[in-house]
């Protein structure tokens, strides 16, 4: 079964998204915003391919990490395909954390809506220096405990999708940690600021600096238990980093195809491009590095369907995959020349949107201390 | 001398480029083009900054390759300094071909008026696949003589200040092997089609698709001998590269003191980031990096300045350095974190200007080949 | 079961092996050559975990391609491990070869002894220059048929294991394309001659250079059908280069925790090794390399067991691994600074080792060639 | 003069001291250590080579650092030729240190027989974990103050070239810092213990432990003033890093060498390996990092020559060199096949010899610690 949604994926992608992403070049707010969205969303419905993610019951197709992955990558093809499919960040995380954590009428009111499409959500954690980023510790933003529920104030940026957000779910610190809260978009104090000009042009909704001033949250808006919000991130960033692997993985392999086929069709020096060394050289680089992504990803994946939380197996996947996805669309760049450099090709929208994969869902460096220090540990212990 | 005009070549900058450029983020279209550039180039005239390479009979600062390197490099410390400076490529180094090749004419018609950046010029060498690139050999632009001058057809591509230029020099194949023309934009024939949508933004006049369509040049339009153009195009070339360089190490040391700044500003993990060993391997491989580039290119433009070719050594300074550029702005941006991939700090429209580099001026891999037969040939001979 | 057989392998290593490698550096012969190998290889025997790969009629434990993975990573963990468990190359991939193809005499005669470790053997495919190496088309040894057999005449170098060698599978040029044969090494006209001074030091009976003049071989020493050598070799190679990535993924794993265990003991600047970012960095890399290396082995023997030639797969895995190992072991020597340049600690033999597999069945380059060529048809095709 | 000595080194080498390499494959004990050392001496000296960073008035050519480098690095072209010309670790650098600071009764005591080359001498800086390495601060020697001078105790390690040297410059914490002192080999309580058995063979009298028990240094031994050892360190550290990289650029211009005309002789695939793209890249990337290297070198070289300190240009140097000349042996060595990493071509001796100096002279981390930390207080300076 999943083999075949993989193919139809494939077919939409092909048909509906990527004739769209070629005339705005990859830009989603050119091409229309959340209308874009709808509109995309719609033919996805109607071509069977819509939030492969989402349980059964709530109307998506129910696929675990595994099979995910492969139909995750043929959405990522086309760098407007996770919007189309209902599939990016952060909506997609947040329908696996509330999936997991919410009670049954946050299901009703917040998780429903969101699997279906109808509105979207943003997942307030990341502030402004000095506060949490990549040191979650460090954060600011804080709920007070009043009759009935929460006050919670404090600034955030970053927030993806944050314009246009039905609603969010915004960690805080509370006397014995941190909490996750449920706040409608339109509460009172929900403030979205301006959007983070940063280099990537395919989230719908941007990422936002917001404010929360005396936002109130009702008790049923508490997200899980109370003090518990660190470990829910944990809950949520593992799959999170898993399925951005998935998509990334497709631009790079479309960046990768792109370069090929020109390759393979430019003559050079008495022969194809493609039958030069070097050129032959970044090719195999390009089909290593994807495998080699592939392989962790899928490792990763079968523990996470099989329940553990393989917090070091995620890193290591991540940080290796952000990185040669990287690589894979500058090599990629490269072989095309001149038109690599251009929006002619797709390469240069695709290397905008994968660059910052090294620092989102935390940096390399970071992963790496993580990574070093589970090392050590394990080593010196054994 | 040189001294003094580094620092006020710095000093310019800083004053008056530098807020022109942050306004608008890198993108001298944005900032007005044309216009921008004149009103620039008058401020770089009243600083006594402007033209440093050219000759001082024509009004310049008349600096040598060694002398260039470090004002260049101030004004590359802003993107748009080389326009304010009058030094960006093609304008600089066609004010260099012009005047080592051309008639006394030629210099009153085309020079003179170029070296005060009166008028900007353009230098139309490329075509599109599978005519003339990497490989010059495939040259198919053609010249046939007629009756007191030639007539020239082909279709060019990636023609950098195309548009709005006031005339172009034009290599195209004549019987005995190539031969470059001097043109005037307006010339009939004569077509600046679209602009080639690069990511790079800082060159006035773009980079574009062009046409000659039976453009007659009279005999008093050759540059230099007839069948000689392939040998020219080498003189321009070799300093040409240099100058890239130069310009780009200012761009990417400017990526380099802005991220350790912002490293030294911020608090993570219970110190600064800049003391944190990963932070600092990323601050010493860009110090490391920029050094080796100055290195080599010091070493290439002491063998200009002695009048030599050195094909070699300006290969391997550009490969070099164009790699060395590259990297530095990437992990000057890494450094950065979110606000590195945003255009809150000028990291991210640097690194949209230096990544083609790697392409431009010859990509890495043609240069390679280069370097590697040579070696090839000089060793085994040896 | 294979966990059973993983645990008491790391026990044999630690127990048996690692006190002669360490006393001899890893040095085979001065441990005393085929003497240690027999007197290791009784212990294996004791021990329960001799000869896991060969199948179970055979005497041995039967694993599939997948199981082995771990198993032959941990007897990899000593560089004499595999010898002692007689799972080194040539023996480990002329097991399975001849289990493939041999018949029944063939069988009993060659394949039994060698299982058992009754004798050694050898596989002489490679040429000295210009002779088969990484193109095997450019094969000369060549089999001329007389009444009852063949005559083999050729050289052959990098014979991996031929001083003490039982017998040898010869590769040589027959008229329809190249033919195994099958010879005693005490046949009339096979020479062993020099062992090429190569940096390992860890098999038993060197790489040697070989002569066969007029060696006859009787119709019954054909292996397999005549002219199928090339494809027989591809029989051989796929899973021999995967059991070389799980012996070295040992030794890789032996460096890595080694150089954890310095550094976490060696007090420097105010801290341990182990806790500053260029320590963590290394060593995050290195657990990076060890997992992809593994994921990529692991998803090729996967599609080994299933029956797939997964020529790509292999070629993927054997070129990532080979340069992956590599940097684990110099990343491991630098971080032990000067020790990790002695032999006090393992890892300079362990680097001897590993170099060379990045030549060994067949260069990167040769790898790299292969894979690129494979995507061009598969990409251009779809 | 420079050119002459370089051209009369290089003829010097090639026909006296590459003989004696290649017959005992760059193993100086195994060509006869010190006896092998007078031998090549005496033929250096009658060639007119020897000592070329000798001050004149010593017997030598007295060449300042920029004039040493091609000299050095013709020497270096085999791994033996520095001590032929003595001007090896640690007697080049001890002539430097000593001509700067020495008394005069130390000069003729110590510095003119060193001089002559008839003697060796040491330097006993380094210490076994957790004393002075990477960083000088945690050093255990102690020199106590007695009548008419000190009493040193204390262990060392990696005492380069101690077994067999007739004299020791040993750093030893005092009062107000740490000391310089100067003592005979055969002073009581001095013992050279054994050689720590690194991969490097190429330096007389290996790297050795010591153990100073209670020996007594006059007041007449003290090496500059009391508590300024640490300063007199960077004298003797800057220009000894320099000359070490001079060295090893010849040994690794030698593989490159090697392996161009190797890959020039060498047919492949219906060509010559030297025309196979990938070849290529590593040949030219080869050519770049020998470039860059030299580069860095000559800038560093011109400062201390100017009188400057230099550090940070030298430890740039050092580092990028170090690096680039591993990487430079490891290309050399892959293009070469089965034949670079044996002992048939003299890579793979060349590469035992050069790995070690990314960790002598300071491991890159601590370099790259030091380059972060000055580019840290420049930029936030500036």
């Amino acid at each position: 079964m999943t083999q075949d949604l993989v193919a139809r994926t494939r077919d939409f992608i092909a048909e509906h998204v990527i004739p769209v992403e070629e005339e705005f070049r990859g830009d989603v707010t050119a091409a229309g915003g959340d209308a874009a969205r709808i509109r995309l969303q719609a033919l996805a419905r109607d071509a069977g391919v819509f939030a492969p993610h989402v349980p059964v019951e709530l109307g998506g197709h129910g696929l675990g990490m595994v099979d995910r992955a492969p139909v995750f990558e043929e959405a990522g093809y086309s760098v407007l395909g996770p919007v189309a499919l209902h599939i990016g960040a952060p909506d997609e995380g947040n329908v696996h954390l509330l999936n997991e954590v919410a009670t049954a009428e946050q299901r009703l009111r917040f998780l429903e809506p969101l699997a279906r499409g109808d509105v979207r959500s943003g997942f307030a954690m990341t502030e402004p220096a000095p506060g949490a980023g990549s040191d979650p510790a460090a954060l600011r933003t804080e709920a007070r405990q009043v009759e009935g529920g929460w006050v919670v104030n404090g600034e955030k940026k970053f927030i993806t999708g944050a314009d246009g957000a039905g609603f969010f779910i915004v960690m805080a610190r509370t006397p014995g940690g941190a909490t996750m809260f449920l706040t409608d978009a339109d509460a009172e104090g929900v403030e979205v600021g301006r959007h983070v000009p940063t280099m990537d042009r395919s989230m719908v909704g941007g990422h936002c600096e917001m404010t929360f001033r005396d936002v109130f949250v009702p008790d049923a808006g508490v997200l899980g238990a109370v003090d518990e919000g660190f470990r829910y991130a944990q809950v949520r960033l593992g799959p999170a980093r898993m399925t951005h692997v998935m998509r990334w993985l497709g631009a790079a392999r479309r960046a990768h195809e792109v370069a090929v086929r020109y390759a393979a069709g430019r003559e050079a020096f008495g022969t194809t491009l493609s039958e030069l060394g070097m050129a032959q050289q970044a090719i195999a680089d390009n089909e290593i590095d994807l495998e080699a992504s592939r392989a962790l990803l899928m490792r990763a994946c079968t523990l996470l369907d099989a329940g553990e939380r393989a917090s070091r197996e995620t890193s290591i996947a991540k940080t290796f995959a952000a990185e040669a996805i990287d690589r894979v669309v500058d090599r990629s760049m490269q072989l095309c020349g001149g038109m690599g450099v251009s929006d002619d090709l797709p390469i240069a929208w695709i290397a905008r949107e994968v660059r910052p994969f090294r620092v989102y869902d935390g940096p390399s460096e970071v992963h790496r201390w993580s990574i070093a220090r589970r090392a050590v540990r394990r080593i010196t212990a054994g």
